[in-house]
């Protein structure tokens, strides 16, 4: 047990509330008269979760679309953020305050409120970011996978990852791939279409192991996944090639902001409906089980685990 | 113009949402269905707005209590809180789940959700709150107060600097006055009895008189203050005398996390009720005249403005 896990469990052992969901879902879920708000609240701090170097505007445009992605993963329209900002130098609070409203715009949210803060000199930029919205429909959670479910994942997986290591010169790749990496598309309208459809819904932040993981647990089943199913895209492909290898580091890099989603087997044509009518590929990578855990396939070929399922409060686990 | 103003600027361009009162209240304010939300985020960093070696419970405190005092002075009622948390080291962090406990339960406000972060090595902690509160009345902006409006404050001015000044070593004085700085009591209870009473109210928390000159400016009206009926305590009165110079340092002093609030003569006697209904002093210090800005009076005589109103964006101004 580390320090962070104990002061995890404490903040956990605190949020007694139902709209808390324990802590352990995306976002919290919040009933105020006739409607249910959904509430999610990210943090990104300087060298941990962005670079100094990083475009400023990118930098913007993740801080909005993860906290989106969020709310996407709940079935939820967003309704408005509240931006927590420190000031970090005028050409870069230019650049980002340019690069926030590209991203509010794309995805038309407005921008409710907030609070504006000076660093102490030498100090990390650190930036939060509160989205709340709106659904009118169930809100899915992580524990509703029932044996007999599939699993489903939105878009390709691993593209962001890959992006990462184009960006650093770890490796070699087209800049549609950075791109992935720097301005994830928040699954906003599939999520929306998919709450009513699911039993569990989640948006794959940490990596696809580690976050069907987080499924499997808080449902209380086994996840059986696919390694050969799991949608990579052709980009992806050209430059990591689409080995077995290449498929254990796609499902273990994280950052993707797709869409993973449970659903009982009677749901699939509904599903490859929504997949048709928005263009964006919902792939089916595996089933509900009995049990516990993951169990991992490549086609009908049993494959361990890797040691590192994705990341874990900042750190690859 | 600094860069910091400028950037302010952008943001409130951009806050076109009438929810966003134009970045220039305390709180958003958001319709939802049949309900009004009331929307608060602060961020508070080390060295900024709170020292390494304050107590983490009283930093817990403080950054639950402002975010309380901003819902306070819109009249809403607290629904939850979203924390942003950077870890700090496990017994700073212990500490501060522990105070973070005191301060929910002391205002009976859930936890709902939010996000655990880690520190880089060396950064400044920078700790945000997110306060979701529903209001069943009218929110009062700092928009309505209206010439012939009385001008009102609670509680008492001045105890938190003087605190600040006390825990710094600079000047003598009981502990009391030091637990008016790190534990601010947010006035819920008389925020949510003024809210339908009231033209204008916000809270004091950059000064009593930069906070006041905001009202002037967002009413578009002149508002008199009369420097000796600003209520003082008597803590503050023995440690620091009761002079004119004593009374514009608890002015413009700040962190009071009192209502400052314009309301019509008519509604006096309400006002009062309230105050003994509440046992929390509500005090008359001046008047709403036509005009803009500012004018100090010390009971019959004019007095110049003091060069310093309080502090701006974590600046003295």
């Amino acid at each position: 047990m580390t320090s962070e896990s104990d002061f995890i469990a404490a903040l956990g052992a605190m949020a007694t509330s139902p709209a808390a969901r324990g802590l352990l879902d995306d976002a919290a879920v919040l009933e105020v008269g006739g409607s249910r708000l959904v509430l999610s609240h990210d943090m990104i701090v300087e060298e941990i979760h962005f670079l100094p170097d990083d475009p400023p505007a990118d930098v913007a445009w993740k801080l909005v679309a993860v906290n989106l992605s969020d709310l996407a993963a709940k079935g939820a329209r967003p309704l408005g953020v509240l931006l927590g900002y420190m000031l970090g130098g005028e050409e870069w609070d230019r650049a980002f305050v340019a690069g926030l409203r590209t991203v509010l715009g794309a995805f038309e949210i407005p921008l409710l409120g907030g609070d504006t803060v000076s660093a102490r000199a030498g100090g990390a930029r650190c930036l939060g970011l509160t989205a709340i919205g709106e659904s009118t429909g169930p809100v899915p959670s992580r524990a509703g996978a029932r044996p007999g479910d599939r699993l489903w994942v939105s878009g390709t997986i691993g593209d962001s990852g890959a992006g990462l290591r184009i960006s650093t010169g770890e490796i070699a790749g087209p800049d549609s791939l950075i791109e992935r990496y720097r301005r994830p598309r928040p699954r906003l309208e599939a999520g929306q279409a998919l709450a009513p459809l699911v039993g569990a819904m989640m948006d794959v932040s940490d990596g696809l192991l580690i976050d069907s993981s987080r499924i499997a647990s808080a449902s209380g089943v086994r996840l059986a996944i696919d390694l050969a199913s799991i949608p990579l895209s052709a980009d992806l492909i050209a430059c990591q090639s689409d080995d077995r290898d290449a498929r254990i580091a796609a499902a273990t890099a994280g950052d993707d902001y797709e869409l993973l989603f449970a659903a009982a087997p009677e749901r699939t044509a509904e599903i490859l409906a929504v997949a048709d009518r928005i263009g964006l590929p919902l792939s089916r990578i595996g089933s509900v089980e009995s049990g516990e855990g993951l169990a991992l396939m490549d086609g009908p070929e049993a494959v361990p685990l890797p040691e590192r399922l994705g990341w874990e409060h900042d750190r690859p686990t």
